[in-house]
């Protein structure tokens, strides 16, 4: 993928890899075949490139540091790949800088008490090199799978999962990507949500805890900072990986740069670009290898051709050259314009049940109203919404009423963004103070004072676009154009509607003119 | 790029190409060195190829239909090629479909008066092979200047030149990318702005008539439909390429698919993706070669240094292997929010003058009022429209007055949507009726009535968002809310905000519940 992002600017990558026919091969400028963690396939390789960069920290960092030395440009440093390399000396840094972390020792008794995660600290990823132990007998279980030297941490019961991609320049300046959440599977990366779906401070301190770790190491890039949200609302790092990552892919999509283009400006001592969404909501869906199955008839191809029927959706397959149980073999990006839309897509694609309605339709206006007496008028609205297309649902208090069953309201305020409704038409302002979303109030002409009651209470209270009493197609106007503010085409075809009834407006002055006010009248 | 599009889903490109370091050479999965218009090697080349296409059309039909005689899959079809290849035929088949074409003959003497353009009915791209003979002199001039055959067309004066990138699939599916202008500098084509801004009945006119002109067609691909708009609004059809074209560059990073992946999709059977545009904006600017300057000093290499520090901007280099003068070096896409915010950022690019302050701030919100007098009470709109970040502008009456200088209203009207403004908040509702743009109303307290003259005067008409007398702050929220239907971020904040008032509210409680009212009010 950085050979790909590479390729449109026609920047020449040169690629170390074992595999003949490993998938960078087809499309890098040269690929040397070999290992990187060879001292002197590493030295052969550094000779013909002008800045050296990792896509992996399992490298041979004592020969990076050597070419330094020797003047060789590695992005990021090798200082921070020897850190990033052993997971203690990560921790032991970032706690120096003051960034939250997890409970750890290099070697613990019991101390914490149970459960313990035990971590290896050097070439671990993915969840490999970890093991959870709830008692002592489990422990020694598990101290025996590791060959390697490891570290006792605390076990942290998390929440959430979320990750930051941070661009680093090399004039030190940082971009931070939006936080995403992302959810394993045994272990193993399986879903990114972009952004993640998490109060605005929690992202704030993701970001600013993702910000001092970069900042605590040397070099330029991209990289990866993994926190868990715990329970009371901590954000803790768990750690960082110095290059593009998987929690990153749904960039290439949804981002004005994509992580793999941010990390060659870093590398090449370009600016940074702009590393905010292009599109309001992403998902990214890893195809993992599977054993069973014949070629060809892989859970991974079915997902793939459900995947070329829903919109949105961008899929990348590797071509790695050997299918294996969990291997990253490729990923599906879903963008949209809201989580809920995105989130319809991904089960669809899934084929969760009953979710193949949910993606046909996919409000994104929703009409709510006190009782079935506001319908004739509230109708309007639907009917403007129907001539300009817009997706939308329609509601009665029976299952949603701010001043009777207010707990209904309240759950359909609440989750109506997650469902991808994006502004809410309603013949009461209420909801306007249990939802972000922008919402309209058609006050309905009750039996006393004409509906200014209704005005007047509407217009109180938090924001809500109040129209004129019973003009409820001004409320589906006044939601076509709030939706046109990101969408140019139902900007375009409003000005069309705008300027034909103009002509009809202007068709009537001429008959006044031309036939006269009693002809007009029938008079 | 095509290329670029197949690697994503490891589609193995063979490529033909008579420059051994072509750009296609470096990321095609095989590049065979040859003539696409000789025989032996194209019949040489199709042996390799599943499917065969065409990225121009000036190859070897002939041998094209003998091979899809012998079986050889060609998408889309020689028959198309042949047509397109002859632009007298072309017009003929368009014609025969009810497609709208200026006037054309043959042969022509003076029916039909000068000026007229001469056209190359073969070999003719890029305004290569035209010629505008203005009186019989300049005629006789032309004729000598064409060795080909050649046909003549009434010359028509056109207002805009649009064009529809088509994507026709192997089931005979249609899917068109929405209208775009181009504009060209010396015949050829130099800056696409996408989408159109034609009033939308033009937009669809000028999808009707691609529709219509690939349907006539045979075979699967991209098509890149160019049109003519005249003065008295009619769309007609100029040419067909039966190829991924300029004028859909821009579709790499607007559209949820791009031009190359509609392509692929469409040549090897699979079903065409969404053509839609994922962001509001786009424009593409082309890098010609120029023959003055030391190579690395040329105008294109500053002009990619200027874009890799502008918002929203794709560089793409070719990499071809010579520079020549008004050959196609690269291009540059800027994306966004909004067609004004798009070519304010070309402009700065640019250096157009005066452009640099205009890009700096480009505001998205447009608080307009009638007099200073109301200033005290908007001022509130803009103050939370700083709090959240939120670029806007402030006007008064003596620039822009609904009932006063009721010309600059609907100047400001008028420009403000191409400025980049995407809401307004108003101390008056008029504005409404003379922009698609959400207009938020606010009724500020006059002497009289204490306001309600003003809520009444906004609520009714054209649809107004008005908001309670005299509460900017709400107005501003709700402009918040709007622009949070296409921003995550910023209704994740909005969200956030809420939770914060709410807290306020319930310390305040509790402190009454503690002290008692008595304590609460200092009494």
């Amino acid at each position: 993928m950085l050979c790909q992002a590479a390729s449109e600017m026609a920047t020449k990558v040169m690629v170390l890899d074992p595999l003949v026919n490993c998938p960078a091969s087809s499309i890098a400028y040269d690929h040397m075949v070999g290992s990187f963690d060879d001292r002197a396939t590493v030295q052969e390789f550094a000779k013909r490139c002008a800045v050296l960069t990792v896509e992996i920290e399992h490298v041979d960092v004592a020969t990076m540091e050597k070419l330094e030395q020797q003047g060789v440009d590695c992005q990021p440093k090798a200082s921070t790949i020897r850190i990033i390399q052993d997971k203690y000396l990560q921790k032991v840094r970032f706690s120096r800088h003051g960034i939250p972390l997890p409970d750890f020792m290099q070697r613990a008794g019991d101390l914490f008490g149970y459960p313990l995660m035990l971590k290896s600290r050097r070439l671990a990823y993915d969840g490999r090199g970890n093991a959870l132990a709830k008692n002592e007998e489990e422990l020694t279980h598990a101290l025996g799978g590791f060959a390697r030297v490891i570290y006792v941490e605390k076990w942290t019961p998390f929440v959430k999962e979320l990750a930051v991609i941070v661009g680093r320049g090399s004039d030190n300046s940082i971009s931070c990507y939006p936080v995403v959440e992302t959810i394993d599977k045994e272990n193993i990366c399986h879903v990114v949500k972009a952004p993640a779906h998490v109060p605005w401070k929690i992202r704030e301190l993701a970001i600013d805890i993702a910000h001092k770790a970069v900042s605590s190491l040397e070099g330029a890039g991209v990289f990866a900072v993994e926190l868990s949200l715990t329970k009371d609302g901590q954000v803790l790092l768990n750690e960082v990986a110095p290059r593009p990552d998987n929690s990153g892919h749904h960039t290439i999509e949804s981002c004005y740069t994509s992580q793999f283009k941010q990390h060659l400006r870093a590398v090449l001592g370009l600016p940074l670009g702009d590393s905010s969404m292009k599109t309001p909501a992403a998902i990214m869906y890893n195809l993992l290898g599977e054993d069973e199955g014949e070629p060809g008839f892989h859970l991974a191809h079915q997902l793939i051709g459900r995947a070329l029927n829903i919109q949105g959706t961008a899929v990348h397959w590797y071509d790695k050259p050997e299918m294996r149980k969990q291997r990253k073999m490729g990923h599906i990006t879903i963008v949209g314009s809201s989580v809920g839309i995105v989130e319809a897509q991904l089960k669809s694609m899934l084929k969760v049940e009953g979710s193949e309605t949910q993606t046909a339709v996919s409000p994104c206006v929703g009409i709510i109203m006190g009782s079935d007496s506001d319908l004739p008028i509230m109708k309007d609205a639907a009917m403007i919404l129907n001539m300009f297309g817009v997706p939308h649902e329609v509601y009665f208090q029976t299952f949603i009423s701010a001043h009777r069953t207010s707990e209904m309201m309240f759950s359909y305020a609440l989750s109506s963004r997650d469902r991808g409704i994006q502004i809410i038409i309603s013949a009461a302002g209420m909801v306007a103070s249990l939802t972000p979303l922008p919402v309209i109030g058609v006050p309905v002409r009750a039996s006393a004072l004409d509906g200014m009651d209704s005005l007047l209470s509407i217009v109180q209270g938090s924001p809500v676009a109040t129209v004129a009493i019973n003009n409820a197609t001004n409320a589906g106007l006044l939601a076509v154009r709030m939706l046109g503010v990101g969408d140019a085409d139902l900007l375009a075809r409003l000005s069309q509607y705008q300027e034909d009834t103009r002509d009809d407006v202007l068709k009537k002055a001429e008959k006044l003119q031309t036939d006269g006010w009693e002809s007009y009248l029938n008079l």
